[in-house]
């Protein structure tokens, strides 16, 4: 049964490989590393350029994002979240992503996404929507085009 | 502080009014209980006449579906969801409501989302969204609109 | 990969048993329906009659129950959950369930737990914990004493 | 009404306490983030020299660790979590932390807790329990303990 082989188990980040996230920012660089396909929670590392700019978007659920490296801020906020910050966004928010200079030349952030974001443009209309699933194609679509065996991210057994 | 007043509480559905589903399907009535504006879960129960058809949706995060009265199923699945019943939706899946006679005029569900519910058209674009947000504004549009005293529902002050 | 065969399905409840809640309460009866062993939630349906008594317990995470016939209560709260209420457990709270009277013979509530039940006794001390595990070993226990194929209640293949 | 306010923030680190992980551990240190009183999810970090050890406890729900420093493995695992790793605990899983020598002195890690850990001795009994409500007292108590005016953990009001 499927219970019997769920344990716990670490992710070594090495072994999973960088991705360009097209279609939107594909100096923006992301790298999956477990997403739960029952829940929608997925689990990841983003990489970026400082001046980099992300299209507006919304969530669906929480988003807990822990900054390794660099500093960035939300244009609707004031704060800045520095290296070694914890930012909390609450299910349905929404907000627009840029780089903040003064902390080095690349942004490393590790995130916990429960659910769907979704791309508006200006006037809120909705454009496109990434979620376990497309951050699962993607990685999926990256290991074929490089001829990587991938492994299966969405695997709880250890 | 916050957590000084959450307590476990009970939920009176006689004291909650039944808003009229709109925008989508203004014959289909729903009935908002709780929701939390931190993680984006809300309950609620649906009412709708057997001859309902809801449009395609997708939703971000879980669905959790027990049905209380009548039948109905989704068009793209085999099986149909009779009284007690249980429906578990996982994150990322969609799917069109319908009614299925043979079990009265009337269904009503009991509903626990998580998330985003997105209508999209026969393309998948999509068109519009609900969610914890949503369903809290219809729910405060519907008391004003009735001159009624509207309950914090997104209160776990016991 | 795991994700491929997840899906959105009805369980049909006709189709699970009724096993007694040993060693707490065998005249209380449990049907686990569905149990995510890796989130930890789990969804069953209780039986049990009206002078029931159910040991004081602490909840880990949220509890969601819906009365689909009777009444009962905590110990700790002055309010009854009477037919067709929704009761909202917050994590962390414990509480001693009892029937009452008034709503017939018998208790039968729809329930979603996550994480674990602990049993304390008057000083707190914890005696014994309930959750996933437990429950989905109880069916399993059950259904080989009495001859019964079990179907996997820990999958989520639709 | 209480989600008016609710919005997405940062949390720095510098402005919050290392708090002695008392009684277990008092060389073992945790600075509390932010919980969840609804939910039962509290976010923290650890930090504990190299040669800790604490006792074998079990997780009622999810716990997300990814370490910043050191190295650290259970004793029922043969891997080893070493910085920039990512552990993904499922629910009703337990186990012994040690530290791992061989990546320095002290081990900082950031972890996602949702519900509770209980602390066992060889026989799996049942010792002490730690969640949200215990996360939340000790921070209260080394505030007022060292004449800190504590912030509210407890809110997500942005």
């Amino acid at each position: 049964m499927k219970f019997e082989t769920i344990d716990t188990g670490v992710i070594d980040p090495e072994t999973l490989p960088w991705t360009p996230y097209v279609p939107y920012s594909p100096e923006v660089l992301i790298k999956l590393l477990k997403a739960d396909p029952v829940r929608g929670e997925f689990i990841s590392f983003l990489k970026a350029p400082v001046d980099m700019e992300l299209p507006k978007h919304h969530h669906s659920g929480t988003v807990i994002v822990y900054t390794v490296k660099g500093a960035w801020k939300y244009k609707e906020h004031d704060w800045v979240a520095t290296p070694g910050s914890v930012v909390f966004e609450t299910a349905a928010s929404s907000h627009t992503p840029i780089g903040v200079s003064g902390y080095g030349d690349e942004i490393i952030t590790f995130n916990i996404n429960v659910g769907d974001l979704i791309y508006c443009d200006a006037n809120d209309t909705m454009l496109a929507k990434e979620n376990w699933r497309t951050a699962v194609a993607r990685y999926l679509d990256y290991c074929k085009e490089h001829n990587l065996t991938p492994v299966d991210v969405t695997s709880f057994d250890g």
